[in-house]
C-alpha cells in the first residue's frame, strides 16, 4: 500500500474548486497616503495564497474596474504576495465573465457577495475573520474540517520570520542573547504571518479523552474508570491541567472522543459553571484491544481525526490565538508507543516507557506487546498513517492528530504536550507534511517515545523538567515562555529609541 | 590565610546576644479547641530557632506564669520545635529574673515589650512581620544587614519539605509525575517553612549595576557608557528585564552600586512614574583594572556586600515573597569568570565565555587575562572569599552575593540568573555555606562559568534556553514555573476530594 498524499484529502480536485478570487482588501492593506509606509499583507494572507497555489488552484485578486492594475500588482508585490502566483482581475464584471461555478469569491462586502452568488459563483464574506479562517470555514462546510485543514496547511511565512529576526537586531540587547526565545519569536511570526507576532492569548487547551481495550492486558496499574473520574475532576477544576491553565490564563475544554463511561457534566458542577467545558464527541466506547487486532476501524479513526480538526476550528472561531494539546486515557502510553514504533520503525525497547509508573514485570509485558503490535501494523499497512492509527492507536491520538492539522491550517501556534501528543504529531506530520513546522514542543517528556518523535521531526522542546503527567500540563508550563517571545518583540525599546550606543 | 568562618560575621559572640526569649505565640499557633488539629509552627520559626541554636545562643519560650509548662512543651514538640533546643520559661517574672542584658525578648505585645525594655532587656515586637524578619531587623540595626543575614541563614526546614512531598502523594496524579515541579515545591516548603508553600508573589528583581576597570583591556566590544545608558533604559521600562518582569508581575529596582556615570532618574521619566525605581548606593565609580591589581579594597567589597543584604531586606520588608537577581555592567563576565576560576580552581579556559558575543581574538585575550588574575588571586588569598572578591570581582558581584545571603536569611526563595549571579552565589556560598540551598537556579546560561558554578554547588537549573543576556531575564522566565510548583500543591484536588480511584 502506498502512502496517502495530502492532496487526496484536499480540495485540489477540480470537482470542488478551480480558483479563488479575493477582493484586494481581504489580502492586503489599502495603500497609505504616505508612500514611505510599505504595504502590509493581511495576517496569514501569504500562507493562504501559498496553500491554494500548492493545491493547484488559480488565485485572483479583484481590482477596480478600469482601475490601475499595474499599481495594484506593485502593491501586492511589495506586500510579499508573489505576482507570479496571483493574477489581477479588473472589476466585478470581468470576474463574473471569467469565473466559473468552481471559483470561490472572497469579499468583505455583503452586496458584492450577493451579486456574485446570484451570478452562480460560490462566495464567502470574511466579516471580522481573517481570509484563511473564512476560506477554512467555507471548505469545512463542503469537505469536512479535516480535508479543509489539510488543504490549508502551508509552509511558514519566511518573510515574516525574517522580519522578526531583523527587528530583534535593533532591540536593546546583544544580538542573539535571548537564545531560544528569539527562535520562538521568529517561529510565531512565521506561523501567524505578523511582525511582531501577536501574543498567543487567549490560549485554549483541548483535553481529548478516550479508553483503550489494551488495558485488559494489564499494561497500567490504574483501573479503567479513572479516565472518566479524571474527566469529572477536569470539569470540577481540581486537576493539574486546571491549575496550570488558570495560572496561564488559558481555557480548558474536555472532548470525550471515546471514553468507555460517561460523565454527567451537570452532576459534577451542581448549580455552578464548570471549570472546563465538556464536548461530547464519542466515536466509540473505548478502542478494541490493539494486542489482539485492530484498535478501531479506519472509518472510526477518520471520524476521530475530524473531531480534532473540528475542535481546533471551534476554539479558533471562539477567539483562541494559541492551542494546547491535552489528553486523558488510562493505558494511552501503550498505543502512543505502538504508533511511534510503527511510524518511525524504531524498536519497541527504544520507544516504550513506564507511563504513570509501572514495575519491571508490567514494563516487560508492555514492551513485548508494543513490539508485536508495531510489527503487525508495519507488515499490514507499511507507512500509511491512517491505517496504522486505526490498527494500533487510540481515539484521543487520532483526535489530537486532527487537532494539530486544524491548528496548523488556522495559523495559530499549537503547543504540544507529552507522548500522546507527540505520537499524534507524528501521525499528523505523515498525513500532512509541514504540520510539524507549526507546532511548538512544550517539553521533553520522560517517556522515550516522546523523545523519539522530537528527534524524528527535528523539534527542540522548550522545557525539560522530567514530567510524565500528560493532560496538557507540560505544554501549559511552556506557555509563558512562548508569550514572552512575542512580548519581547512587541515591547522592548530599540537602540535608537533608548539612546543606547552600539546597536544596529 | 584561613577561610573565614560564618560565625565570624555573626552574632554568636557573647558581646551581642547570649539568648533569645520568644513569646510562645511568635513561634507557634495557639492550641486549637479541637485536639485533632495538630499545632503549627509559625512560618519560618523552625529555621529561625535552628539558626540561633547553631549560632550558640540559648532559645527560651515564654509560657504563662504558673501555667502548664508541660502542655506548652508538648505543643512545641508537636509543632516540630525541638524540645532539646528550646527551653520553656514560666511567666514574665521568671524571665526578668533569668534573662540578661544580652537576652533579646521577642513579643507580639507592646506592653510586654515596654516592661521588658524597662527591666533592661533588649526587646523587639514583631508586629505584622514574621519572627525571623523581626529578629533580622533588630540585628541589622546593631551589626549591619550582612552580619544579621549571615547569622540567620539556616538549613532548609526538612519537616516542611517532607510535608510537601507527603501531600503531593494525595493529589490526583501519578506519584512523581510532575518531576522537577514537585522538587521545586518541596524546596519552596523547605525555604519558607510552610505547607503548602506560599506563592512566590509578589516577586522583586534587583538589578545591581557596576562598571569594570578591566574594560580598558578591550574585553568587550561595547563602550563602557552603555552600562549607564542601559540603566536609563531600565528606568524607562524599555529593556528585556522590564518586559519579562511586567509579564511575570514582578517589580524591578535598579541599584547603582558602582557605575562610572550617573543616571538622573527624573530626566529619564519626565512627569511620569519610572518603570523601575533607582537606588543610589555607589560604593565607587567602577572597579580598578583587575588585570593589573586588585579591583577594589576589601572594605569596598564589604560595603557592596552590605548594600546587597540591605536591598534584600528592603524588598522583603516591602512585601516581596520572592527575590530575583539582576545585573548590568559592561565587561562583567570577565570578573565573573575570574571569580569562578579562583573559587573553584578550574582553568580559565573552562569558565571563560564570549559574553555578549566577542570574536576569537578578544576571546583569547579575555581568557588569558582571566587565567592570570585567578592565579594571582589564589596565590595571594587562598580561598578567602571576600579577599578574592575584592581582588578580581565586581561591585555588582559583591552586592549580589550580599543579596543572596539576605534572601536566604529572610527565608524567601531567590531565583538566580546568569553567570554574574552564579559567580556571586559561589562567593555567598563560600561565605555562608547553605545559601545555595535557598536559591533556585533560573536557567543554564551559555556562559561556561555559570555551568561550572551549577556543577560545583549541585544545582539543577529550571530552564536551558541558550540565554546570555543577563539583567535577570533568565530568572524572570523561570518565575512562572516556580509559581506553578506552589499553585499545584495549593489548588489541586486530592484523590479523596475528587472521587478518583487508586490514590494513597
Amino acid at each position: 500500500m502506498t502512502q496517502t498524499h495530502p492532496a487526496d484529502h484536499a480540495l485540489a480536485s477540480p470537482a470542488v474548486l478551480d480558483a479563488v478570487a479575493f477582493e484586494a482588501a481581504t489580502l492586503v492593506d489599502p495603500p497609505e497616503p504616505d508612500p514611505d509606509v510599505p504595504p502590509r499583507a493581511m495576517p496569514g494572507a501569504r500562507r493562504l495564497v501559498d496553500a491554494l497555489v500548492r493545491d493547484g488552484l488559480s488565485v485572483h485578486v479583484l481590482g477596480p474596474r478600469n482601475g490601475n492594475d499595474d499599481g495594484l500588482r506593485a502593491h501586492l508585490v511589495a506586500a510579499g504576495l508573489d505576482p507570479g502566483r496571483v493574477a489581477v482581475v479588473a472589476g466585478d464584471a470581468t470576474l463574473r465573465r471569467t469565473a466559473t461555478s468552481r471559483t470561490l469569491v472572497v469579499t468583505r462586502c455583503p452586496e458584492r457577495a450577493a451579486g456574485m452568488a446570484a451570478a452562480g459563483h460560490p462566495t464567502v464574506t470574511i466579516e471580522d475573520r481573517t481570509a484563511h479562517e473564512a476560506v477554512f470555514t467555507w471548505l469545512a462546510g463542503r469537505l469536512g474540517p479535516l480535508a479543509a485543514a489539510t488543504a490549508l496547511v502551508a509552509p511558514l511565512d519566511g518573510r515574516a520570520a525574517d522580519g522578526a529576526r531583523a527587528r530583534q537586531l535593533h532591540l536593546t540587547k546583544p544580538p542573539g542573547s535571548l537564545g531560544r526565545i528569539e527562535d520562538l519569536c521568529a517561529q510565531l511570526a512565521g506561523i501567524t504571518g505578523e511582525v511582531p507576532p501577536p501574543l498567543p492569548r487567549p490560549a485554549a487547551t483541548a483535553v481529548f479523552a478516550g479508553d483503550h481495550g489494551v488495558h485488559a492486558q494489564g499494561v497500567s496499574p490504574w483501573p479503567q474508570e479513572v479516565t472518566t473520574q479524571m474527566v469529572a475532576n477536569f470539569l470540577a477544576g481540581g486537576a493539574a491541567v486546571n491549575v496550570l491553565a488558570r495560572q496561564a490564563g488559558a481555557d480548558v475544554v474536555v472532548v470525550d472522543v471515546g471514553m468507555v463511561g460517561d460523565v454527567d457534566a451537570a452532576a459534577v458542577t451542581p448549580g455552578g459553571a464548570p471549570a472546563s467545558a465538556l464536548l461530547e464527541r464519542k466515536v466509540r466506547r473505548g478502542t478494541a484491544d490493539l494486542s489482539t487486532g485492530p484498535a478501531m476501524t479506519v472509518d472510526e479513526a477518520q471520524q476521530a481525526l475530524e473531531v480534532g480538526a473540528e475542535v481546533a476550528a471551534l476554539l479558533v472561531a471562539g477567539g483562541a490565538r494559541c492551542l494546547v494539546t491535552g489528553d486523558m486515557g488510562i493505558a494511552n502510553t501503550t498505543p502512543a508507543a505502538a504508533l511511534v514504533a510503527s511510524l518511525t520503525d524504531r524498536p519497541a525497547t527504544a520507544v516504550t516507557g513506564r507511563g504513570t509508573g509501572i514495575d519491571d514485570v508490567l514494563f516487560t509485558r508492555k514492551t513485548a506487546l508494543v513490539a508485536a503490535a508495531a510489527a503487525r501494523a508495519r507488515y499490514q499497512h507499511g507507512c500509511e498513517p491512517v491505517a496504522i492509527l486505526a490498527e494500533v492507536g487510540g481515539l484521543e491520538h487520532a483526535a489530537l492528530a486532527g487537532f494539530l492539522v486544524g491548528g496548523a491550517a488556522l495559523q495559530v501556534p499549537v503547543v504540544v504536550d507529552g507522548v500522546s501528543a507527540a505520537a499524534a504529531l507524528l501521525v499528523a506530520s505523515r498525513l500532512v507534511p509541514g504540520v510539524e513546522d507549526c507546532v511548538i514542543a512544550g517539553h521533553r517528556s520522560v517517556e522515550p517515545g516522546a523523545s523519539a518523535v522530537l528527534a524524528e521531526l527535528g523539534l527542540d522542546p522548550v522545557l525539560d523538567l522530567g514530567l510524565r503527567l500528560g493532560e496538557g500540563t507540560g505544554a501549559l508550563l511552556a506557555l509563558p515562555l512562548i508569550e514572552a517571545a512575542a512580548r519581547v518583540l512587541q515591547e522592548m525599546s530599540t537602540f535608537g529609541e533608548a539612546g543606547v550606543a552600539g546597536g544596529t
